[in-house]
C-alpha cells in the first residue's frame, strides 16, 4: 500500500499546481447565514477549471510524474469529473491522456474530454468492462493508471482547496465536504488537521449512498451496495487509502435527505447565483438539515462542482431519481 | 441640474460601502476566451448583495445623506433590483425605505423587497401611476427619493465595480457593460476615463432596446419607446446625467439580437458555473456577434446582475419575448 500523503503532500502539491488551477474565492452570504443561524464561508471548486475541484488532484499526479512516466502518458475510467480533470492536466503537460468511459455516458461528458484532446475507449457500463477496458489500455500504451481518488497524489492536490480556504478564513469551528470515494473529504482532513487542530472535520452523504457512513461506524470499509441518490458524484466507495485517513481525522459523518439536497442546491442558486451540482449540496444540506452541534458555529463548505444538465434541472421535471 | 459625478466622488463612495457590499472578485475562463478569440476579465456583480451592482449604488446614496435627511427614510418607485438594493441599504443604516411597485410585479421581488423591511405601495403598472404613487409617499413621509439611476450619488457608487477592476487587472484594452439607464455605464466610463485613459469604454445594447445608440447617433437624449428584448434590466431610456457622460466618454454602442443575449448567457452558466441574467450577458453578446476590433483584445466585462426565475429559463419553455 503506497503510503497516506501528508501536510507537506499537500503543501508541495500547491506549489506545483499553482500555475495551473484557479486561486478560488472565499464566497459568504447574509441570507444562508441567517437561514442556518451559522456564519457560512463557502470554497466555490464549481469556479475551479473543468468545474470541479478533480482539477486540483488530477493536475498534480500529472505533474508529479517523472519525464519517463509521463512520456507514456496517464489512463484512468471514469464517466464524470475526473475524466474531463485528467484529460486537461494532461494536455497541459503535453502528454497523451487515455480515458475508458461507459458508452452511455452523457454526450456533453464525451465532449469535454475529447475536447482537451483525450483518447477515448467506449466499454459497457460495468466495472468489470471498465476495469477490463483500463487495463488493455494500459497494456497498449504503458500509460500511468491515476486512480480518481485512491492515489496520494490526487489526495495531495484536492487538500490545496481546505489549504487556500484555511488561508483565507481564521479560526473555523467546522469545515465540512462531501464524501463520495474520500479523496476531496481526506485532503480536506489532512489539511485541517495539520494547520487548524481545534477546527472539527466533518463529512456529508447523502442518506441514499452512505457507505463511508457506515464504514466509519463498523470501523472496517463497506462497500457501497446499490446506491440511490441525486449525487451522482457520491455513488463510489470508500478506498484503501481514504478509509483510514477518514477513520483518523473525522468526527463524524452527518447523511441526508433527497429532498435536503434539493433544496440545498436551490437556495445556492437563489441565494449565491452559482451553479452547483446536487453533489456539492450536501454540505449546506447537512447544515440545514441536521442537528450536530453546528449553529451558531463558524462552518467552512466546500463546494465541490458544477457540472449540472441545464436542460434537466432537478426542481422541475427531474426530481428524485427513479425506484 | 446636479453636477456630473467625478472619480474622487466614485473613490469616496468606494471608501463609504466597503463595510457594506461584496468586493466582488474577477474570474476568467479559458473556454469562453477560446471561443471569443479574446482575453476576458469578468466581474461578476451578481455575486453582490441582492445579486446585482444596484447595491452599490444604492448603498453610496443612503450613507451620503445628512442625519437630518436620513431620518425621514428614502423612498424609489422600481419593480426591479434597485427596490431591492435600496431596501438593505436603508435596513443598513437603520432608516426606512418606502418603495413604490406595480401591482403586478413578480412575487420573488415583492418578497425581497419586504424581507428587508421596506414598506411597499402597489400601484398600477404604468410610468404614470409609480410616479404619482412616489409623489405620496414622498408627500407623506419626507423621505429623500433616490432614483435608480439619474443621481450622481447613485451613478458614483456603480463606478466603483470598475474601480475595483481596475485595481485588479492591469492594462485593459477594453472595458465593457451594459446599458439600461446608464447608471452602471456611467460610473464604469467615469472610472475608466480617469484611470485608465487609453482604455476603450464600450456599451452594449438590446437591439429591441437600443434607445442609448440611437441617442449617442443622434446626439440628442431619444427615448425607449416599446422596447422588446429578454434583458428586462435594460428597458429604461438614459436620463440627464447619464446621457452626457455616455456622449462625453463612449466609443461606442454594440448592439445585439436576442439570440445572441441567451447564447451568452447559457455559455457563462455552463462555462464559468454562475447564474448571470439576461441584461448581464449584452456585453459578452457584442463580444461574441459584434465585429468592432475587439478580437485579441483584453477586455474587462462588468456582469450586472444573477435575478432570475428559476422556474422559466429562456433556453427550455420561454424562448424570446411574445411579439
Amino acid at each position: 500500500m503506497p503510503e497516506l500523503p501528508t501536510i507537506e503532500d499537500i503543501r508541495r502539491a500547491a506549489d506545483r499546481i499553482r500555475p495551473h488551477v484557479h486561486r478560488t474565492p472565499v464566497l459568504t452570504c447574509q441570507s444562508l447565514d441567517r437561514m442556518t443561524g451559522c456564519t457560512l464561508f463557502f470554497k466555490p471548486e464549481n469556479l475551479q477549471k473543468v468545474g470541479a475541484f478533480k482539477f486540483r488532484g488530477a493536475c498534480n499526479a500529472v505533474f508529479s510524474l517523472g519525464e519517463e512516466q509521463a512520456s507514456r502518458g496517464v489512463a484512468t475510467h471514469s464517466s464524470g469529473n475526473h475524466a474531463a480533470a485528467l484529460a486537461l492536466a494532461a494536455a497541459r503537460r503535453g502528454i497523451e491522456a487515455y480515458i475508458v468511459m461507459p458508452e452511455n455516458a452523457p454526450a456533453v461528458k464525451k465532449a469535454a474530454v475529447s475536447g482537451y484532446g483525450a483518447e477515448i475507449t467506449y466499454c459497457l457500463p460495468t466495472l468489470q468492462a471498465r476495469e477490463q477496458g483500463l487495463d488493455r489500455v494500459v497494456a497498449r500504451t504503458g500509460a500511468v493508471f491515476i486512480h480518481p481518488y485512491d492515489n496520494p497524489m490526487v489526495i495531495a492536490g484536492q487538500g490545496t482547496a481546505a489549504l487556500e480556504l484555511l488561508e483565507d478564513v481564521p479560526k473555523l469551528d467546522i469545515v465540512i465536504a462531501p464524501v463520495g470515494g474520500g479523496g476531496l473529504m481526506s485532503g480536506t482532513a489532512l489539511s485541517v488537521a495539520a494547520l487548524s487542530s481545534s477546527t472539527r472535520i466533518v463529512g456529508a452523504e447523502p442518506k441514499g449512498a452512505d457507505d463511508a457512513f457506515r464504514s466509519l461506524e463498523a470501523g472496517r470499509l463497506i462497500p457501497s451496495e446499490n446506491p440511490r441518490t441525486i449525487a451522482d458524484g457520491l455513488l463510489t466507495s470508500l478506498g484503501s487509502l481514504t478509509f483510514p485517513i477518514l477513520s483518523g481525522h473525522l468526527e463524524r459523518i452527518v447523511t441526508v435527505s433527497e429532498q435536503a439536497i434539493i433544496e440545498a442546491m436551490r437556495h445556492v442558486w437563489e441565494r449565491m447565483k452559482i451553479l452547483i451540482e446536487p453533489s456539492s449540496a450536501v454540505p449546506l444540506a447537512a447544515v440545514f438539515e441536521g442537528n450536530w452541534n453546528q449553529r451558531g458555529k463558524r462552518i467552512g463548505i466546500i463546494l465541490s462542482g458544477g457540472n449540472v444538465n441545464l436542460d434537466q434541472l432537478p426542481w422541475s421535471s427531474f426530481g428524485l431519481p427513479p425506484a
